[in-house]
């Protein structure tokens, strides 16, 4: 027997009506990719987005057709993705990061129709125009002042498109598992695969995001995703907040610590979300300029692991709350958060920092199991490692055009290809990527722990850690590390730094100076670059062994 | 296009799922019926539904069977509402403080097959027992001990039948438009009408309603659902509590002034809710014995309008928070909350607290919107009366057994039978229920804004206003007091009381001393009573120009 209750289909064009119907007048400020800073409101996007919606439909684009955006974080960009859901077409988020190789095979492989761009990114898409063929239109998000000096063939203005195209549109209508979304991960090994999103994940993400022990989204909020859209979605902040009601504040192209700092303070942003970074930026530019934030209470971190610095930084000199969180792209992209438990609220500040330190709980809406290689479940003692698996209704279930193939397990779980622990709180720490662990004597050394504590010596601008092949024990940790400029440093300065803060069999058979930590595509260490540069090292303990 | 993201159905027993793995050990304390205090915790709440759902097969319960419980907020009705729901079977709630004829009818027609009853109402149910012939089996919700008084043909002890089942049992893996719940609306005119809940919009409402401007439910509340289970399903809080994994604190039969209190200090209770009458109980007990309320930070407050006098004395007295909130069964319940938006929380604290007296704005997941007799949209100036209507994923779509035929419009908006205003805030006010608003000279007077007033006057212990016939206005106010005990009045102190306060023709024709204000199954005042009652009253204003 069925329930009688009103079929209302979760499509994402339902959270701008939403917003417009009751936080019509709310402000969404963006520092524009231009220059100045353009102020518009929901009801105001709404009629915009309806806008681009015909705009679409003139250009050719119908129901399921990807339409790809290369922007920074703006109100236009808002626009761009309620626009193309809301008629059924797919939003396709490229990120500009990437090499342009890579753009070009995303480009081809979703087959996009039509690329709105930011003016910033006309140079990478002139030189490989001829390489995207499935593209029919380029759209620059500028208005006819802007598109000045413009030297793009057939290049399109937004402004002028949406100025031209009626308000006059019906969004939704269709099944809530349509596709809405599309978004790449960077594919560290082999080529990126597409997670494709529905109206209905979007929708269970968005309102599962906004909880409390969540993202914590309420009208009288005053957001600041930094976290791009093109990266995992902003975090699903351009759908949260005007399903909250809150106002949104977009940085655009200028994520640097001066930057955010001026917005933070002269929109009076009350919480914000980016990557490690972004907040190592805005601390630095702080303390340099003595700076103060008189209205930000809280920052969600993701996207790599939290040093204990940034927490500490944030609550004892700006009285600012730190939560961690993880996610992926094929996550919507939120797995956990740190929010405490009552348990962990009623321990005293330093034990909650441990806490704030690991990657936390999963909201209802995310089921999570730890598995050894046999996929038998391992105890939540908050020691023992094993892979990540999740599920649910924002999870991935396949990747665009089943590139992959089958990729959940016999009980329909996804594995995340991290490795991690979950203690008895049941949060959730990633020790590793389950490829950059390393394998020594049968068991499991985390090189992210030791690089994060690594990262935590003063002399030290950024470290990482590989295994190194070695002949008895298989594989043998190496601590790489860049120094702070101007400064020098010994191999056991960094040892000695490491003792007593992790087992004494996972200290660093070898320390190496670089000159460079390279990053992928996300800001995340890229470690098969490392491993590549790598290749031809021979750990002392091995060569001592060799010349014994 | 169809999006690649998991096929993970929204069923309830999921809920408990999650609670189980990530806030096992996270307790539900019940004040018994029995009498004592009694702890359990979430994953032994899971495995006992679990044996429920195994014991009630035993009794041959099959998908789709309606179970009927009647039984107040404790631990074992909420494992019996996941065991029922898990297997797919319908959980009927039955409100004990029907008529006995009501509550037969509303069995006979639910078919219930199965019912669980405390054994406070075996008295009623063994005088009606043979007016329940679709019930095969009635379960006392006691243990052995327990089952030792009771006198009942065929009654089975509760406890006995979970300790003998297994506590093996798939739940879910059905459509998530499965109904999984039953309940009856109490039905002011014609019979009650049931709403068929199904497992998705059981779902939605409750991530829908952990929000921050929603319950604002997180792991570190302690919750004290005072609102019945059986009562608009508490407001949803056995289910969002162990989504949320939050403490649960059960008050069983005992909903007075001093019983509350203890609970809530012995447990450390944060957040509440409950109808308004429940609280001025509070409020007095706790004025009477000089009473502290240590840990309790907010109560949201439905049901019925809140008097002013509630929302000052938890604020100013006890530093507790009070949200209003609306719903009705029709909407599983929630429909609006007055969660402030910027520019209220902006403002000073006696004009928030002019906000906090209306029933507040809707959560993403409502539609509502405001309509004269032609259909019309009416403005949201905070003045205009109309037709509130709404629709969403958790409201009624049809009544079960299709009662009442065809109840949306073609919209798809659902009635709701009040008439209300919506202000520049969004903040909706019920001013009337649109069969008790006074129509006088072709406008309306709100029968609820005057008597909310007039309850404000220090010699009021309750007061209703009504319509009555008049030969020029077609309708005039009448106010009817019930006096505090022991005190006098005159009808001119309270027409004096009202001066100002109300529009000069809103003034009542009369005012009427009464003994009594009959309340109905839900705590509201009964005003189809009312108007029996006063069916051959008179109008002094009419007598006196039939006199002249």
């Amino acid at each position: 027997m069925l329930g009688l209750m009103q079929n209302w289909p979760l499509t994402v064009d339902k959270i701008l009506d939403h917003a417009k119907a009751w936080h019509g007048d709310r402000e969404v400020v963006s520092r524009s990719v231009e220059g100045p800073i353009v102020r518009t409101t929901y009801a105001q996007i709404h009629e915009r987005a309806k806008r681009v919606s015909n705009a679409l439909k003139a250009l050719g684009v119908g129901p399921g057709d990807r339409v790809a955006t290369l922007a920074w974080n703006t109100g236009r960009h808002v626009e761009a993705w309620y626009g193309i859901m809301g008629m059924g077409a797919v939003c396709h988020t490229l990120n500009p990061r990437l090499f342009a190789e890579q753009l070009c095979y995303i480009v081809n492989h979703a087959e996009d129709k039509v690329l709105l761009t930011d003016l910033t990114f006309l140079p990478v898409l002139l030189e490989n125009r001829a390489k995207m063929p499935t593209v029919k239109h380029v759209v620059v998000l500028t208005d006819a002042d802007g598109m000045k000096g413009v030297n793009f063939p057939g290049a399109l203005c937004y402004e002028t498109l949406v100025e031209q195209a009626s308000a006059d549109c019906e969004w939704g209508g269709f099944d809530e598992n349509t596709a809405a979304g599309l978004c790449y991960t960077s594919g560290t090994t082999g080529n990126p695969k597409g997670v494709l999103y529905s109206h209905r994940s979007n929708f269970l993400h968005t309102i599962i995001t906004m909880g409390r022990d969540v993202m914590d989204l309420s009208a009288t909020e005053t957001v600041l995703p930094v976290v791009p859209m093109f990266h995992a979605n902003a975090w699903g902040l351009a759908l949260s907040c005007p399903a909250a009601g809150a106002k949104l504040v977009m940085p655009g192209a200028k994520l640097d610590g001066a930057s955010v700092h001026e917005l933070i303070e002269s929109e009076g942003v009350t919480f914000s979300a980016a990557v490690p970074t972004v907040w190592q930026m805005l601390l630095t530019h702080l303390r340099e300029t003595n700076g103060k934030l008189t209205t930000l209470k809280r920052v969600v971190i993701g996207g790599s692991a939290v040093p204990e610095a940034i927490v500490r930084g944030f609550r004892d000199e700006y009285g600012v709350d730190v939560t961690h969180a993880w996610g992926m792209t094929e996550l919507s992209p939120l797995g956990t958060i740190a929010a405490p438990t009552a348990a962990i609220a009623a321990m005293d500040d330093e034990a909650q920092l441990r806490s704030k330190l690991k990657q936390g709980r999963p909201p209802l809406g995310i089921e999570m199991k730890l598995v050894n290689d046999a996929e038998e479940r391992l105890p939540h003692d908050g020691t023992t490692f094993g892979k990540l698996k999740v599920k649910g209704p924002f999870v991935v279930g396949e990747y665009f055009k089943s590139e992959g193939g089958q990729i959940l397990d016999e009980d329909g779980f996804f594995d995340t290809g991290d490795v991690a622990t979950i203690d008895d709180q049941g949060f959730m720490q990633i020790t590793d990527r389950a490829k950059d662990v390393i394998k020594s004597g049968g068991e499991w050394i985390s090189s992210i722990e030791i690089e994060n504590i690594a990262m935590g010596h003063p002399k030290a601008a950024n470290a990482a850690v590989i295994g190194a092949l070695h002949p008895k024990w298989d594989e043998r940790p190496v601590l790489l590390v860049k120094l702070r400029e101007g400064v020098e440093a010994t191999k056991d300065e960094f040892l000695a730094f490491l003792e007593g803060k992790i087992a004494k069999w996972w200290t660093p058979d070898d320390v190496v100076f670089v000159d460079d930590i390279p990053l992928g595509a996300t800001g995340k260490i890229d470690k098969k670059l490392i491993r590549e540069r790598m290749k031809d090292y021979v750990l002392p303990t091995t060569k001592a062994k060799e010349s014994a």
